[in-house]
C-alpha cells in the first residue's frame, strides 16, 4: 500500500525536548513542585480549556488578543493563558469546600498566541504558588513566598541569586505626596529604569507634566541606596506624611523582619524600592527574582500581593500573594545559554547485556535491581557486542553488566563502569551496593 | 466599583478536584511514572496543539469527529486525542537523534470531544509506554510490558488483577484456516464475547454467513480452557497448518514463557484467546488488564505490538510495542466506587501553632523541620486556638506543635497527634524522629 507521507513536525512557538533534555526538564519541574510541597502548598489541576466568559472576565487589553479559542459544537471556549485566573474561578466555585489561608500550588501548561520571536513560547509551563486569605491574610505570607523562592532556587542548583522586594503602597503613597493623580503612567516610567536609564526617565517623567522640583523627588527616591536597613532608614527620613506610604513602609519593614526569621541569607533579598510590577493587579508587596551572574534573563520569577482574587467571580474578599516561574522560558534561557546542560540521556542506572543463550539469566538479574529500586534496562535485541554498547554510551548509561557462561557458573558478575572503562567481578550484594 | 459576577464553573466533561483528591490523583500519577521509568523508559513531552494535518493523517473515522479545533490565524490547528499519533510523529521527526529501541513513557492530558455522559471525560490523562524498534523488535519485549504493568498495579496497592494475553495472529491465523476472507468483522464479533454471550456470538457469526461447522469450529476455538500451558497445548493440538496462527502461536508461547522469567505471579496473567482490541492498528501480542474484585471497571490498561508505528510520517520501519493506562478514567471510578478515598488534604507533615508573641521561635523551628526534609506550615494568621486546631483537623495534619513562653524555656515541644490527641513534650530531636 503506498501511503502519502506528512512531514513530521510542529508548530512554531512550541517547546518540544530530546529525552536528555526533558529529563533534565523534569528533574527541575520535581524539585520546584517538592520545594512547594515542602511549604504546605496544595495541588490543583484545572482543566486547560475552560468557557471564554470565565476566562475573559476581566476582559480586554492584550490577553483577549493572544488567547487560543477552542472549537467544537456551540460552547465558547478557550485554552487557559495562566494560572491565575482558574485559580480565582477555583477558589470562588470552592469557596464553602476550601480552608483558608489556601495555599495552592499549580504546575501546568498555558498558552498565548504571542508573536513569534526567539524564546517566547505559546505554550508553556506555570509553577504558581498562592496563599489566598478569607477575608485576610497576615503579613508574614508576604515574607514567606521569599523563602520559598529562596529554597526553591538553591535546591535548583543556583549560588548567586537576589529576590528584589518592594511595596507598591510605598510607591503609590509616595506619588500622592507629591500630588501625582496618574500614579499608573509615572509607574510604568519608573519600572522602566533598568531598561532605559535615568536620564530618560527624567524625560519621560517631563512628558507627563511633572514638575521638575518633583522629577528631582522622585529621581532623589529611586536612587535611595545602601543595604536593606539603609533604604528603610531613608524610606522614613524622607518624613512623607502619607497614610498609604507610611502603610507601604511598614509592611515592607515587617517583611524584611521575617524574611531574615525565615533564613533567607542578606545576599539572596534586597528591597528595590523601582520595582513595580504588574500595574493594576498587585496592590502591596511585589517580587522579582534574578539571576546574579545572568542578568540579562530578567527576572526568573515574581509575583505579589494582591487585595482581592477573585472579583470577577465571587463578592468574597479574597486577599492573596503568590509567584510563578515561568519554567519553559527559564529552561529555554539556561540551556541557550551553556548555564545548564543535560548529562543524561536515560534515567537508567544500569544496563544488562545477557550473551546468547543468557537472556533468563539476566532478566532474572534485573527483577532484583529493580526490586531494590534500581532502574534497570536490559538489552534485548540481538546485535553485535560494540552495538550493544553503543547504545550504552549514547545513553549514557553509566554502569553495564555482561552476563554470560563465566559469571553464571562464578557467581560473579562483570560490573562495568561506561566512564572509566574499568571492570570488576563482583556479587550481586556489591552489584547493588554500587548502584544505591 | 460594581462588578458583574461571572459565575465560576467549568465545561461539562472536564474533571477537577478538590485538593484531597488532587493528592490522591497525584500519588497515583507518581507512582505510574516511577514504575515506567524503573523498567527504563525515556519521558517525552509533546505540545497539546499540533498542525491538523499531522493529527489527522491516518484520516476518517470517529476520530475526526471527537476532534478539539484551536482556532487562532490561520493554522488549521488541533488538540491531540491520544498519545500515540504524537509519538508517531515525533519518533518519525527525531528519527536520527533517537537511540533505538527506544523506550519512551509520556503522560499528559488529551482531549476528545465524546459525548457527555457520566465516567467520559473530554480531557483526560494517558500514561503511555511505549518500546519502538529500528526495523525490528524482539518478542521478549512484548513480555516485558506486562511486567511492568504488574510492577505498577502492585505498586498502586492493587492485589488482584489479571493481565489478559493474546496475539492477534492466532486469531488472524485461525480464520483464515477456515477460509474466512473478512476476519475484520468476525473479530469485531467475537471482541464483543464478554459483552454480549456466545448465542448472541453464534448468532452475529451466522449473520456474516459463516457457515454452522466453521461457526463451531470458532466457538470451540474461543472456548479453549484451562491454565496457560493448557491452552496453549490446545492451540498446538488444533492442528492447524497455517504459518501465521503457528507464529501467533509461537510469539504467543515465547510471551507466556517470558513474562514467567520476568517474574510476574500465574495468577496475575491469562492467555485469553478471545481478546482481539484496537482492530486495524495490532498486528500481534495484545493486552487488557482487569481488576479481579471490580470487572465492571473493563480493562484498566491495554496495548498492544503493532508492525509499523509512523507509515504516515516515514518510510523508516518502526515495529513497537506499548500499552497506555487511562488515568483519569481510573480514578473517576476508583473513587466513585468508594474503592479509593483521599485520606489526606494536605501533604504537610506537621502544624506549628506559635502562641502570640512567638511567630519568630515557630518560624525558626519550621526552618529546622524543612531542612531535615519535613513538610511544614506554620499558622500565621490571628485566630482563636480552637479555630487554629480546626484547621489542622480539616486538613488532615497528623501533627501539631504549640509553640509558647513555657517551650521556649523548657526547650521542649509540645507536640501532639492530631488522630489521637496524644500530647507529649519533647526535644526537636525527638521531634524529627518522630517526623521521619
Amino acid at each position: 500500500m503506498d501511503q502519502k507521507i506528512v512531514k513530521p513536525s510542529i508548530l512554531p512557538g512550541f517547546m518540544e525536548l530530546l529525552p536528555g533534555d526533558q529529563i533534565l526538564f523534569n528533574q527541575m519541574k520535581d524539585t520546584i513542585r517538592k520545594n512547594y510541597e515542602k511549604f504546605g502548598f496544595l495541588p490543583i489541576d484545572t482543566p486547560a480549556i475552560e468557557k471564554s466568559e470565565v476566562l475573559l472576565a476581566k476582559g480586554g487589553g492584550e490577553t483577549e488578543k493572544q488567547i487560543y479559542k477552542v472549537v467544537k459544537g456551540n460552547t465558547d471556549m478557550s485554552l487557559r493563558f495562566d494560572l491565575t485566573v482558574p485559580l480565582a474561578r477555583y477558589v470562588a466555585q470552592y469557596y464553602s469546600q476550601l480552608n483558608f489561608p489556601f495555599k495552592r500550588y499549580h504546575i501546568g501548561k498555558v498558552y498565548r498566541g504571542e508573536r513569534n520571536q526567539k524564546g517566547r513560547f505559546r505554550e508553556f509551563y506555570q509553577c504558581d504558588i498562592d496563599i489566598i486569605g478569607n477575608g485576610e491574610l497576615n503579613i508574614i505570607n508576604d515574607a514567606e513566598i521569599p523563602s520559598v523562592i529562596y529554597s526553591t532556587f538553591k535546591d535548583l542548583g543556583f549560588e548567586s541569586f537576589t529576590i528584589k522586594i518592594n511595596n507598591r503602597k510605598v510607591l503609590k503613597g509616595f506619588f500622592q505626596s507629591l500630588n501625582i493623580d496618574d500614579t499608573t503612567m509615572v509607574l510604568r516610567v519608573v519600572d522602566k529604569l533598568d531598561k532605559i536609564g535615568i536620564d530618560k526617565v527624567k524625560e519621560e517623567l517631563a512628558l507627563l507634566n511633572i514638575p521638575e522640583e518633583n522629577i528631582d523627588r522622585i529621581i532623589e527616591f529611586i536612587k535611595i541606596d545602601g543595604n536593606n536597613d539603609d533604604k528603610l532608614d531613608s524610606l522614613k527620613k524622607l518624613n512623607i506624611n502619607n497614610e498609604v506610604f507610611l502603610e507601604g513602609t511598614d509592611e515592607l519593614e515587617q517583611v524584611v523582619k521575617y524574611i531574615r526569621v525565615f533564613g533567607v541569607p542578606e545576599e539572596n533579598f534586597m528591597v528595590d524600592l523601582t520595582v513595580a510590577r504588574g500595574l493594576d493587579y498587585y496592590t502591596g508587596t511585589v517580587y522579582e527574582t534574578l539571576l546574579d551572574d545572568y542578568p540579562g534573563i530578567g527576572s526568573v520569577c515574581s509575583g505579589g500581593r494582591y487585595d482581592d482574587l477573585a472579583t470577577h467571580y465571587t463578592k468574597q474578599n479574597l486577599p492573596g500573594v503568590g509567584i510563578s516561574i515561568g519554567l519553559t522560558r527559564l529552561f529555554y534561557q539556561l540551556t541557550e545559554g551553556n548555564i545548564i546542560e543535560s548529562n543524561k540521556n536515560s534515567s537508567v542506572d544500569v544496563m544488562i547485556i545477557p550473551m546468547e543463550g543468557y537472556m533468563e539469566y539476566g532478566i532474572k538479574l534485573s527483577n532484583s535491581l529493580r526490586d531494590e529500586g534500581i532502574a534497570t534496562q536490559v538489552y534485548f535485541d540481538d546485535a553485535k557486542m560494540g552495538k550493544k554498547f553503543n547504545y550504552v554510551d549514547k545513553l549514557n548509561i553509566p554502569y553495564a553488566i555482561v552476563i554470560g557462561a563465566e559469571e553464571i557458573e562464578s557467581g560473579l558478575y562483570s560490573f562495568r563502569d561506561m566512564k572509566t572503562g574499568d571492570q570488576k567481578s563482583i556479587t550481586l550484594n556489591e552489584v547493588v551496593t554500587c548502584l544505591k
